[in-house]
């Protein structure tokens, strides 16, 4: 074979990035006999407005033309009516908030507009994968601090008996450290922080000077008992976090890859800078389809039929479905408190990996790509959600996700329920 | 005032990459009393089966949820469809395409899957804005080379007078540059580069072992007598050569957002890879609406009703009519062979810019400013598409854009023969 050019050669700021578990698991997963339970991907009802709106705009020429690069006028504005409820404070539509492709690109510009080359980022284990890529390509070291689980003895094993160790957390904050990176409610634990674990947190904020990249994309979707809070309205931390949405949890609308990042004019204004030299500006139709909606919403705020409500009981009773079905199989699932994933430990399930090729993958890797091909269910590995020193603490754990039409949970509970007859 | 945080500070790689052009005049557009001509925003009618498409697709739950990361799996086989026509040559959708957030998205995927720090990336001015703080951002060094312009006497000025000099270009090329940034049809200047032209870069490309980025989006935007030739045909250049296009240009919806990279497999991957970690996927129900746009023109290609072939007879019309006008009022525009824009030297135009402030800027940000308020009037300076070094050559310079309506153009008229009589 021809020698190929070194010119040819990846840049070095994205060496070793470049495997994807939503790349390789959506694919397998594309096979339409499969159940898949894998990517966060609502195929429940859609509201309606959300897509009427949609549909109704697209007809009008100027919506489909440029609009302005931070954020389509009539949405930030929307954007900064809603949280001006939710921090009881003032937000600049124009300075304190920008809108991105997705809680993705909120995500990119915040690290590549504040993060450099030696400086160090906490991230705390399991995470949302793209974290560790986004903060390697920033040239910045990761460092990783594990949510550790209680013992739970009898008792039903919840997100919450996850927690941080404070003096761990301490541990990994210096002088060199930019920022952590928070998510709550948690991706894939279902964790939902309560107010002394965020002020461990803000107060080590405080004390090193650190920011805070808050990814709170599942903050409505809290269940019974629990409630989300903003970091950003703890004392002190407003003008060092970043809060991200996103659209496509807030309305099921995963495709319109619409997000945003809140917080201080002399923060968001290094974001807009990374944006205005990526991508410019997000599609118009869809921003303006989301102000619609959003004002919809804004205006039934204390209504069970606002999205904001309705959904996360919609999805109650879902998890709870879940739990049931994953307990009735013999597992001994984590009931999360929010957002729409539950993690198992399936190592007690039947399943002979003995040809499963690639033996140096983790064992939940190999448990995924085995049951979707012989189980036909798909599911995400948990150790995808781990730097490669915690992947082996995690690789007995698998991520169902359970935004789904009760006839896909049907046919999900059908293949358990076959799967564990064949067992006994 | 409390000091500030030195950990509010924006990230190195982008400092002094914050002011941006469109941000700045479309601010200044924005006053509805104002006739636009700046940024390249149409106002004309749009094809109506694109708004029908999206208008329909909305309704349709699934196609809001996310789609594969490198390209929903309609639009990359269409535009491998399209392009293996144009190529005459096979092209893979999923290693040789990769759909990214308009084609800014592209641009930015390139640079930063392929360019390293210390690189040097040859950029001819004048230029797109966004090409040069994308490659500062990367860490690289732009090498300025300039399209100069002959002496045209007494003739029409044609965007064909402006050339390279074949060995200022190559004195440009050495061991460490590792790209050259193409854009044909060109904005702002309309040249649509010749095949002798483009085979003095192709050959410098291959005499150095360079990429070349072309930037073609507005590929189908060429006149009578001018031909679009893909630099990525030549001989040699495949394997080198990511070409780049945009939804927006070529159906004329700015505001959707999408473009394409087709390029080799082993160039594209490493694109892929800036893709998944920065905005994983793009909107599905805008890439599932301009797949369906275009298997409609694709299967109409030698039509005249193809949007690709009618579109451009369009602007013509429009092209001659800037012409004649800004002719009729003493100015010697540069008559474009493509895209849809016309430059003009404005000093001959009755300006009072005595009071404008911001001294230090060029003549032709002052005038468009002063042209904004005082005439309602906008458009573009060129000197934006020049690094600083070259402003000063360009900035007699102001562009105008002309895929607009004929009412905006009536309107544009009436505005410079006022200010014309007005002068004599
Ligand atoms: C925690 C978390 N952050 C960010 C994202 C990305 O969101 P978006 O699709 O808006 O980019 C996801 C998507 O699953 C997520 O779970
Ligand atoms: C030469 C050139 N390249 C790229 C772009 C950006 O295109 P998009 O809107 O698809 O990102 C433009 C837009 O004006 C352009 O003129």
């Amino acid at each position: 074979m021809r020698k190929m050019s070194s010119k040819f050669k990846n840049a070095k700021r994205i060496e070793g990035l470049d495997s994807n578990v939503w790349i390789e698991f959506t694919k397998l997963a594309a096979d339409p006999s499969v159940v898949n339970l894998g990517q966060g991907l609502p195929d429940i009802s859609l509201p309606m407005y959300i897509k009427e709106e949609l549909s109704k705009i697209a007809t009008t020429d100027s919506l489909n033309q440029y609009t302005r690069g931070f954020g389509h006028p009539s949405l930030v504005k929307a954007l900064s009516c809603l949280y001006e409820k939710l921090y009881q404070n003032q937000i600049n539509p124009d300075k304190e908030i920008l809108v991105t492709v997705g809680a993705y690109g909120s995500l990119f510009n915040a690290i590549h507009g504040l993060i450099d080359e030696g400086d160090e980022v906490i991230i705390i284990v399991p995470f949302y994968d793209c974290y560790e890529p986004m903060v390697r390509m920033a040239g910045a070291t990761p460092v990783f601090v594990p949510l550790r689980s209680k013992p739970v003895d009898g008792r039903k094993w919840s997100s919450s008996d996850w927690t941080l160790d404070p003096q761990e957390l301490a541990s990994k904050f210096n002088s060199k450290t930019k920022a952590i990176i928070l998510n709550t409610p948690h991706n894939p634990l279902g964790k939902v922080y309560t107010r002394e674990e965020l002020q461990v947190i803000a107060d080590l904020c405080i004390k090193y000077d650190t920011l805070c990249i808050s990814d709170e994309v599942y903050e409505w979707l809290v269940y019974a008992g629990n409630k989300h809070l903003k970091i950003a309205t703890f004392p002190g931390m407003w003008e060092r976090t970043i809060t991200i949405g996103s659209a496509g949890k807030t309305f099921s609308v995963t495709g319109w890859k619409l997000g945003w990042s809140i917080g201080p004019d002399h923060l968001i204004k290094h974001l807009q800078t990374v944006q205005q030299n990526t991508v410019y500006t997000c599609a118009t139709p869809l921003q303006e389809a989301l102000a619609h909606a959003f004002w919809i919403d804004i205006k039934r705020m204390d209504d069970p039929e606002c999205y904001f409500n309705s959904l996360p009981k919609e999805l109650e009773l879902k998890r709870d479905r879940m739990v049931h079905l994953l307990e009735s199989i013999g597992l001994k699932p984590i009931v999360p408190d929010g957002g729409y994933f539950i993690i198992a430990d399936v190592s007690l399930m039947d399943a002979d990996l003995s040809d499963m090729e690639n033996n140096n993958e983790p064992y939940d890797y190999k448990f995924v790509k085995w049951m979707t091909k012989n189980k036909k269910l798909s599911a995400i590995p948990v150790s995808a959600f781990c730097n490669s020193e915690t992947k082996l603490q995690f690789e007995k754990f698998v991520r169902f996700c359970f935004i789904k039409k009760d006839s896909t949970l049907d046919a999900a509970e059908e293949i358990f329920k076959a799967w564990s007859r064949q067992k006994s």
